[in-house]
């Protein structure tokens, strides 16, 4: 990052997947920049449409403003966006071919490099090195959100027969992706409190190359309102999570969408930096993190924009995979995000000031959530739920024991030493919702599929089959349907318990 | 496609890769259908923002007007964009967050599925039912663009060990991008009618699996205005080559971006479909034809939004990708397709008229490259060129023979039978172009790799690194920079074959 000492990152090299190390650069690229050795080069050498044929003229975002006057951005916007007779100043990103833009609309159009437009690149980078100020080399790349990078990085790190450790319970369409190119997940048991660093100790001083396989190698954690559970890691667990990974030489993709989402019991500050948790990144002097930012979150999900940042030497791989794949991203969402942070736009002060005030906007959502969930849900004593420090869940904990059918004594010694009838109760469960109106998600999708060769290791006590008893709500919904919601799950909970 | 008998596609499953075989849809996604069941459910299930908090109220596109009274919108757009004094008219395709709009603007900057948007869906749909109406029950499936298409088709199809088929000259950031997952090259030879079918055949009935490995089951291949030899299959070859991948059971990849831009002598015609050459799409009675389409063209590369054609089967897999690793497309080229065809856009006729107005303009530039390389090249006698039928490239062959130091004695009996210093010669002349200031691509880095095991019974006659006296150029460029730039052309040829 510019204006930063670099502390040059390790050699970690040996952590490319296969495909990655047989990956060739695209000679095409390569050429190109061979041909730039002069200036005034004459081209006849590219397959691009010449940039007076593009149908297009302007590119206009009318978006929320986050000028001086706008004190409070998210509020204002709610309230207009969900009536018709009121409104909230609005404020233009735009792109012209005739006017002076931050990014020209003829070079946006146009085809780029991997890494994207340098102008874009230059946007998150100012987003990663305000509010992480990474203390390695490290470079940002862009994504085409956060599911492409995530699925990038499984690629660029992963081989057939590799271990990735993994919060035990984790957003299912994640952990599903790289089990079709024969990556085992290897999940880690998690508390209130996030991914447990003891638990991530012992499996790896207890992991015999002979009976469990190839060595994990790879971290994936979200650490900020983690995707079911809603928690979010300490500073000490992050800090000793870092030391645990450097000893066993384990790479880190830190996927954290709802960095921003991180609430606090304080008064809106001027600098959000003191609110939000150290990442992972802020602590790297290896090189051995990649981290994941996703606007979908903070902005919306449609954008399909977001951005990596890792040590030179995995950018530069990451680079020549987008090359290989997707090719960079769509001129529309950098030519957003670049005007955005732009001086015509809302400037890193503006991204700040509608992130704090979101992050006030979905503190209160959670809170009227809790409310109604202690009156409505709680209450019954079948229920309770931990108050997430971020995100937008709350992963609510069935107290599955007190059901009159509970059974513990259904053993099935081919998988695990105890085996309870959890899983059937949850399910029902579940129906009862769905019969009722009411969609939530069952614990049970999210848990992180153990490999066979591991479950011995990594299943300690209760076996994760027996612990499924939590169902994953958000407070991102309706604000209106939150009572009747959870009208419903009280009403659910007690037919369930008591019949 | 609608409105049409659909011949039931053949069962062609077992020709998907390993790893699409193993892939598992998203549960989420699946579950999510599940709790469909009812009318007014009340979800606390998903993970998205609230529409509300998108910061977003509306998103505008200036573009080239294609109104009735603009009768050739291409030259009228060219000339404004090149100068700031004349202006062309142009009309606005908008979404909107408080307006009616054809896609709305909450529903597109929300998550969707790996399909896209059914709005944009609809869209792409009508342009292939359009141009190609397939005889069978194929589906349209959005894409990043091109390279993000066919680099999926390929990761559908391929599992290491496989062997694909390509065109012996192929475009080379895509017969890179498989090599690293073991895809193994098999180049059939091309004339200057594209694809010799007879080859094809001769390979196929020569092949022996315990000699070079498994079968071929996949053809790569543009058809029309290829990258890089500017060849375009005729009827009777493309009818040809269908009937052969039926006898031997091969899936097609149809890559043809340039389908709009070929180009014929006739008059500007009010419907342009009897100019265009019939796709393999629109002979796919199997099933086996997988079109990817794209925008970059006759657009905008920056767009990167393309879409693929498929039967049902590989659609519903393509999806499954989708989902598990770049997720649907961005919002904002779904909202440009989508109102592009709408009845506030475009629509299909306008959409027409543009590509009829650019085939127009890509011809007269065609036409003029041509003139100008007549006069200042082909003059020389030391290259030539045919006239492309369609696309953006000139290839023109270099008269290597004609050369005083050209030799075809250098023996490498390990790899070939006969083996001349074209690659060094061709080598230089790049080199010498460059230092004149004048870029230009070797016919070289087109060469589809072929596997060590394949090479004998490719390469019949002279072997390709003898044959690479091509430079591939384009007439897309800049146009008043066409002479100069083959007047450089012209006389780096003559000093480099009289010296």
């Amino acid at each position: 990052m510019p204006g930063v000492t670099a502390i040059p990152a390790l050699d970690l090299s040996h952590h490319l997947s296969l495909e990655a190390r047989q990956r060739r650069p695209n000679a095409m690229k390569m050429l190109w920049r061979l041909t730039k050795r002069k200036p005034n080069m004459i081209s006849l050498g590219t397959g691009d449409p010449h940039y007076s044929l593009y149908p297009i003229k302007a590119v206009h975002y009318e978006v929320a403003s986050t000028a001086e006057d706008v004190e409070d951005p998210v509020s204002a916007w709610r309230e207009a966006s969900s009536s018709s007779s009121s409104s909230a100043p609005t404020q233009w990103f735009s792109s012209s071919r005739d006017e002076p833009t931050s990014i020209p609309l003829k070079t946006a159009m146009a085809y780029s490099a991997g890494a994207g437009l340098p102008e874009a690149q230059r946007a998150v980078t100012s987003l990663t090195q305000h509010y992480h100020s990474p203390p390695g080399d490290h470079v940002c790349t862009l994504t085409l959100g956060n599911m492409d990078g995530v699925t990038k990085l499984f690629r660029l790190l992963g081989s057939p027969g590799d271990h990735f450790l993994a919060d035990e319970f984790s957003f299912n369409a994640l952990t599903n992706a790289p089990l079709s190119h024969g990556i085992s997940w290897v999940p880690v048991k998690i508390d209130k409190g996030g991914l447990v660093p003891e638990e991530l100790e012992r499996i790896m001083e207890e992991w015999e190359e002979s009976v469990h396989g190839k060595r994990p190698h790879v971290l994936y954690t979200v650490p900020s309102g983690q995707n079911p559970t809603g928690c979010t890691l300490s500073v000490e667990r992050r800090k000793r999570i870092y030391e645990l990974c450097h000893r066993y030489d384990i790479m880190i993709i830190e996927d954290d969408p709802y960095y921003s989402l991180q609430y606090a019991d304080e008064e809106l500050s001027e600098d959000s930096r003191h609110l939000l948790m150290p990442s992972f990144l802020s602590m790297d002097v290896d090189g051995r993190v990649l981290r994941v930012d996703s606007f979908s979150k903070i902005m919306m999900p449609g954008m399909r924009l977001g951005w990596i940042t890792s040590s030179q030497f995995f950018h530069e791989h990451l680079v020549t995979l987008n090359d290989s794949s997707t090719q960079h991203p769509h001129a529309f969402g950098q030519i957003f995000v670049t005007e955005m942070l732009s001086s015509s736009g809302w400037q890193l002060e503006g991204f700040d000031k509608w992130t704090r005030s979101l992050r006030r906007e979905y503190q209160r959502r959670r809170d009227i959530f809790l409310e109604h969930f202690e009156k409505e849900v709680a209450s019954t004593g079948y229920a309770s739920a931990e108050r997430p420090q971020a995100g937008m869940f709350v992963w609510i904990k069935v107290h599955i024991r007190q059901h009159p059918r509970y059974r513990c004594d259904v053993r099935d010694t081919l998988k695990s030493p105890m085996r309870s009838n959890v899983p059937e109760l949850m399910d029902e469960l579940f129906e009862q919702c769905l019969d009722a109106g009411l969609v939530v998600m069952p614990g049970s999708i999210f848990v992180a599929p153990a490999s066979e060769s591991t479950l011995k290791l990594v299943e300690r006590g209760v076996p994760i089959q027996d612990r499924v008893n939590f169902l994953r709500t958000t407070f991102a919904g309706e604000e209106a349907l939150m009572q009747p919601a959870l009208v419903i799950l009280g009403q659910v909970l007690k037919e369930f318990f008591q019949k």
